[in-house]
């Protein structure tokens, strides 16, 4: 097999690991409820496909619920589920009508039922409804999202507005056990920082959400105020929690699919969020230093890494990554860096990733093409393309973040 | 010992394998010269250092010579031996005058005779005869400092200017042997790059000379058109090489400190050039995802990072890099990342580097230090001054590069 043909099975076996069906699968077999009814409430991206999973699993033990997913994402009506469509990655009208939905599926349960919640990304804004007019909410989520805080601080911020977040979903489904299954994208975060956490304690404090909004000066209403001061959600008896599907589990696939093929793989990390373009001159650089190497070496990274726009090009972070690596394997014997979206879709392109190998840089000169250039354009796609350095393979129906490998075939 | 006990053996240890001294001697017990005069020629930041270290080797051996370093690098006079200081990074008189007496000293001898050649970084400079005008090579030099030319790129052009660069002064030699003494800066670079290569073939071709110069739409005199179209030197008869005191080295030697201490090392690489606050964040990723390992672990990274300025304040990339890990590794146990500048002066501070370790990020919170305006002021000195990271050494004499160590003890 070819080094190229190595990468395309490596991302196959990575990408079906991380599946929500698998993943949901997987969770169900560990799973006991109790002998009362079965809600299923699901929230998120990958909510249609984990709903559907759920129920092939569990059929007539469902007795009803609530699916929640963006716009477009779902694949029509699933039995006795009520599905909808919503907003992301601003909340609106229909995410709150749906959340409502779901709050009143599971306000009169007793202590021998069980919520089944399926939680995936996106679901921070999918599952809402917010404790502030909704006028004030969109305000605060777009000041968030444009003043620079990170993900961390948006949704310890987001949970003090809202009726769900924080735990309080959980709550609300007390005294029913909850049972939930947690399609995670947030890289190295804590638990309760997955779509802000419905069915999970609250880690952050009052004093941490009030110095967030003093740092970016966000503009704060009376009722806002007196909410940032409520206590938190310390502490949830009646939640259990499978965490699946996460990035770590796409590098311990990829792990293994590397050493089904013969490579000596080392996972470096599954928690890389630094600016792709770097990530991917690091790689390169590891490469360089192990060439004499007498076995094949694959060196793993999971996570999410950062793009720094300064052009109008297409392209996204995967791409950019594995093409920032070409210059540092050029002409380097048998070397390849490949970098792929979980979710098979790399910024807003038709392409899941990028593929570089050793030849890739005498292409490109012959081609004319200037890397400076199209970084400075962030155009990764197009060269990528005319190398035949795109990896596509369709949307996955996963949203795991990302996994970059640099393989040394011996 | 502590994990900061353990850095500061592991720096002390790479260090010193790394001296001049150490690379110079072990390079003449590997040398057998001719029977005639011995003629020693020693340009760089290390020139000094390296010709008395030969002469206590050599004694009554050496017949004569010419030492050029960098002003305030000469340690004083040195036997039969002409000492000169001068211009770098851009060569000046003093530059040129030494290089004609260093030209003299080796243009008249015999088949039987030898030039011990001693090279180190800023030999490009100080070693300088130029084929055109003083104010041309200044502006030159200038223009290509400025326009964002590499390392490899304005050495390219240098070579066609010179009368030593690219092969030239090992052609002067002849029929006389050259034993030359490399001690490398240049990170993952060909031989014939190091200081211009004086005493190495010129792998560049005139194609390649003449692309840089339109690329960067330099103004050439018509007399630097002529020199561009010349034959390089792309063959030396008369000269043994020994490249020693290199980045990898560096790695070697810190390898062996982690290994003697009980971590299992692994050299990720010697070739690292990304930007520094990206690599420092990377080196953070890796600790979190090794946080459960039983053994002791070491991660080595050498190379030399760049930093992108946007503020006045002080520091350098080892500093920088140390500094972006403290995030990444805020809570680890037993956990931490530093980063060293072999010559002991990371940018203009009076520190060779960083360290940061699991507790740095609550130090640096407990005192009220903002990561963010520190970066964007590039000033990691004082924040890592206020909690005890920064690592002084003095000027160690040598300058190979940087490394940078993740260190996770069990």
């Amino acid at each position: 097999m070819s080094i190229r043909e190595d990468a395309n099975h490596i991302i196959q076996s990575a990408l079906l690991a991380a599946q929500p069906d698998r993943a949901v699968r997987s969770a169900l077999e560990q799973a006991s409820f109790g002998p009362g009814r079965l809600t299923l409430i699901a929230a998120g991206k990958a909510a249609w496909q984990m709903a559907r999973t759920a129920l092939e699993v569990l059929a007539e033990r469902v007795s009803g619920g609530v699916v929640v997913t963006k716009y477009g994402h779902s694949g029509g009506p699933l039995g006795c589920l009520e599905v909808y469509e919503a907003g992301h990655p601003v909340p609106d009208e229909n995410s709150f009508s749906a959340t409502r939905r779901a709050m009143e599926a599971v306000s009169a349960l007793d202590s021998g039922d069980t919520v089944l919640f399926l939680l995936s990304g996106g679901g921070s804004a999918l599952l809402e409804s917010p404790l502030i007019p909704a006028g004030d909410l969109e305000r605060l989520t777009r000041e968030l999202l444009s003043c620079g805080a990170d993900i961390v601080e948006i949704n310890t911020l987001r949970k003090r507005f809202s009726a769900v977040k924080g735990g309080k979903f959980a709550a609300l489904c007390a005294p029913a056990k909850v049972f939930s299954v947690v399609l995670s994208d947030v890289v190295g975060g804590p638990l309760d920082m997955i779509a802000s956490g419905p069915a999970c304690p609250d880690t952050s404090t009052a004093a941490q959400a009030k110095h967030i909004a003093d740092k970016y000066r966000l503009t704060l209403t009376p009722q806002m105020k007196e909410l940032l001061d409520a206590a938190p959600i310390s502490r949830l008896d009646n939640v259990e929690t499978h965490v699946t599907g996460s990035v770590t589990q796409l590098c311990r696939a990829a792990e293994t699919a590397c050493r089904e093929l013969g490579y000596e793989p080392c996972v470096l990390t599954d928690s890389l969020t630094c600016a792709a373009r770097e990530a991917g001159a690091f790689l390169g650089s590891i490469a360089q230093y192990h060439q004499n190497t007498s076995r094949s070496l694959a060196f793993i990274a999971g996570g999410e890494t950062v793009v720094r726009l300064t052009g109008r090009g297409l392209g996204g972070r995967n791409q950019e990554l594995a093409l920032a690596a070409a210059p540092g394997i050029r002409g380097l014997r048998d070397t390849a860096v490949f970098s792929v979206g979980s979710d098979g879709t790399d910024g807003p392109t038709d392409a899941a990733g990028g593929y570089v190998d050793g030849g890739t840089m005498t292409l490109l000169d012959h081609l004319g093409v200037e890397l400076h250039a199209v970084f400075q354009d962030n155009d990764s796609y197009h060269a990528l393309d005319l190398c035949g350095g795109l990896v596509k393979t369709g949307p996955t129906g996963t949203n795991v973040n990302d996994f970059s490998v640099l393989l040394i075939k011996r």
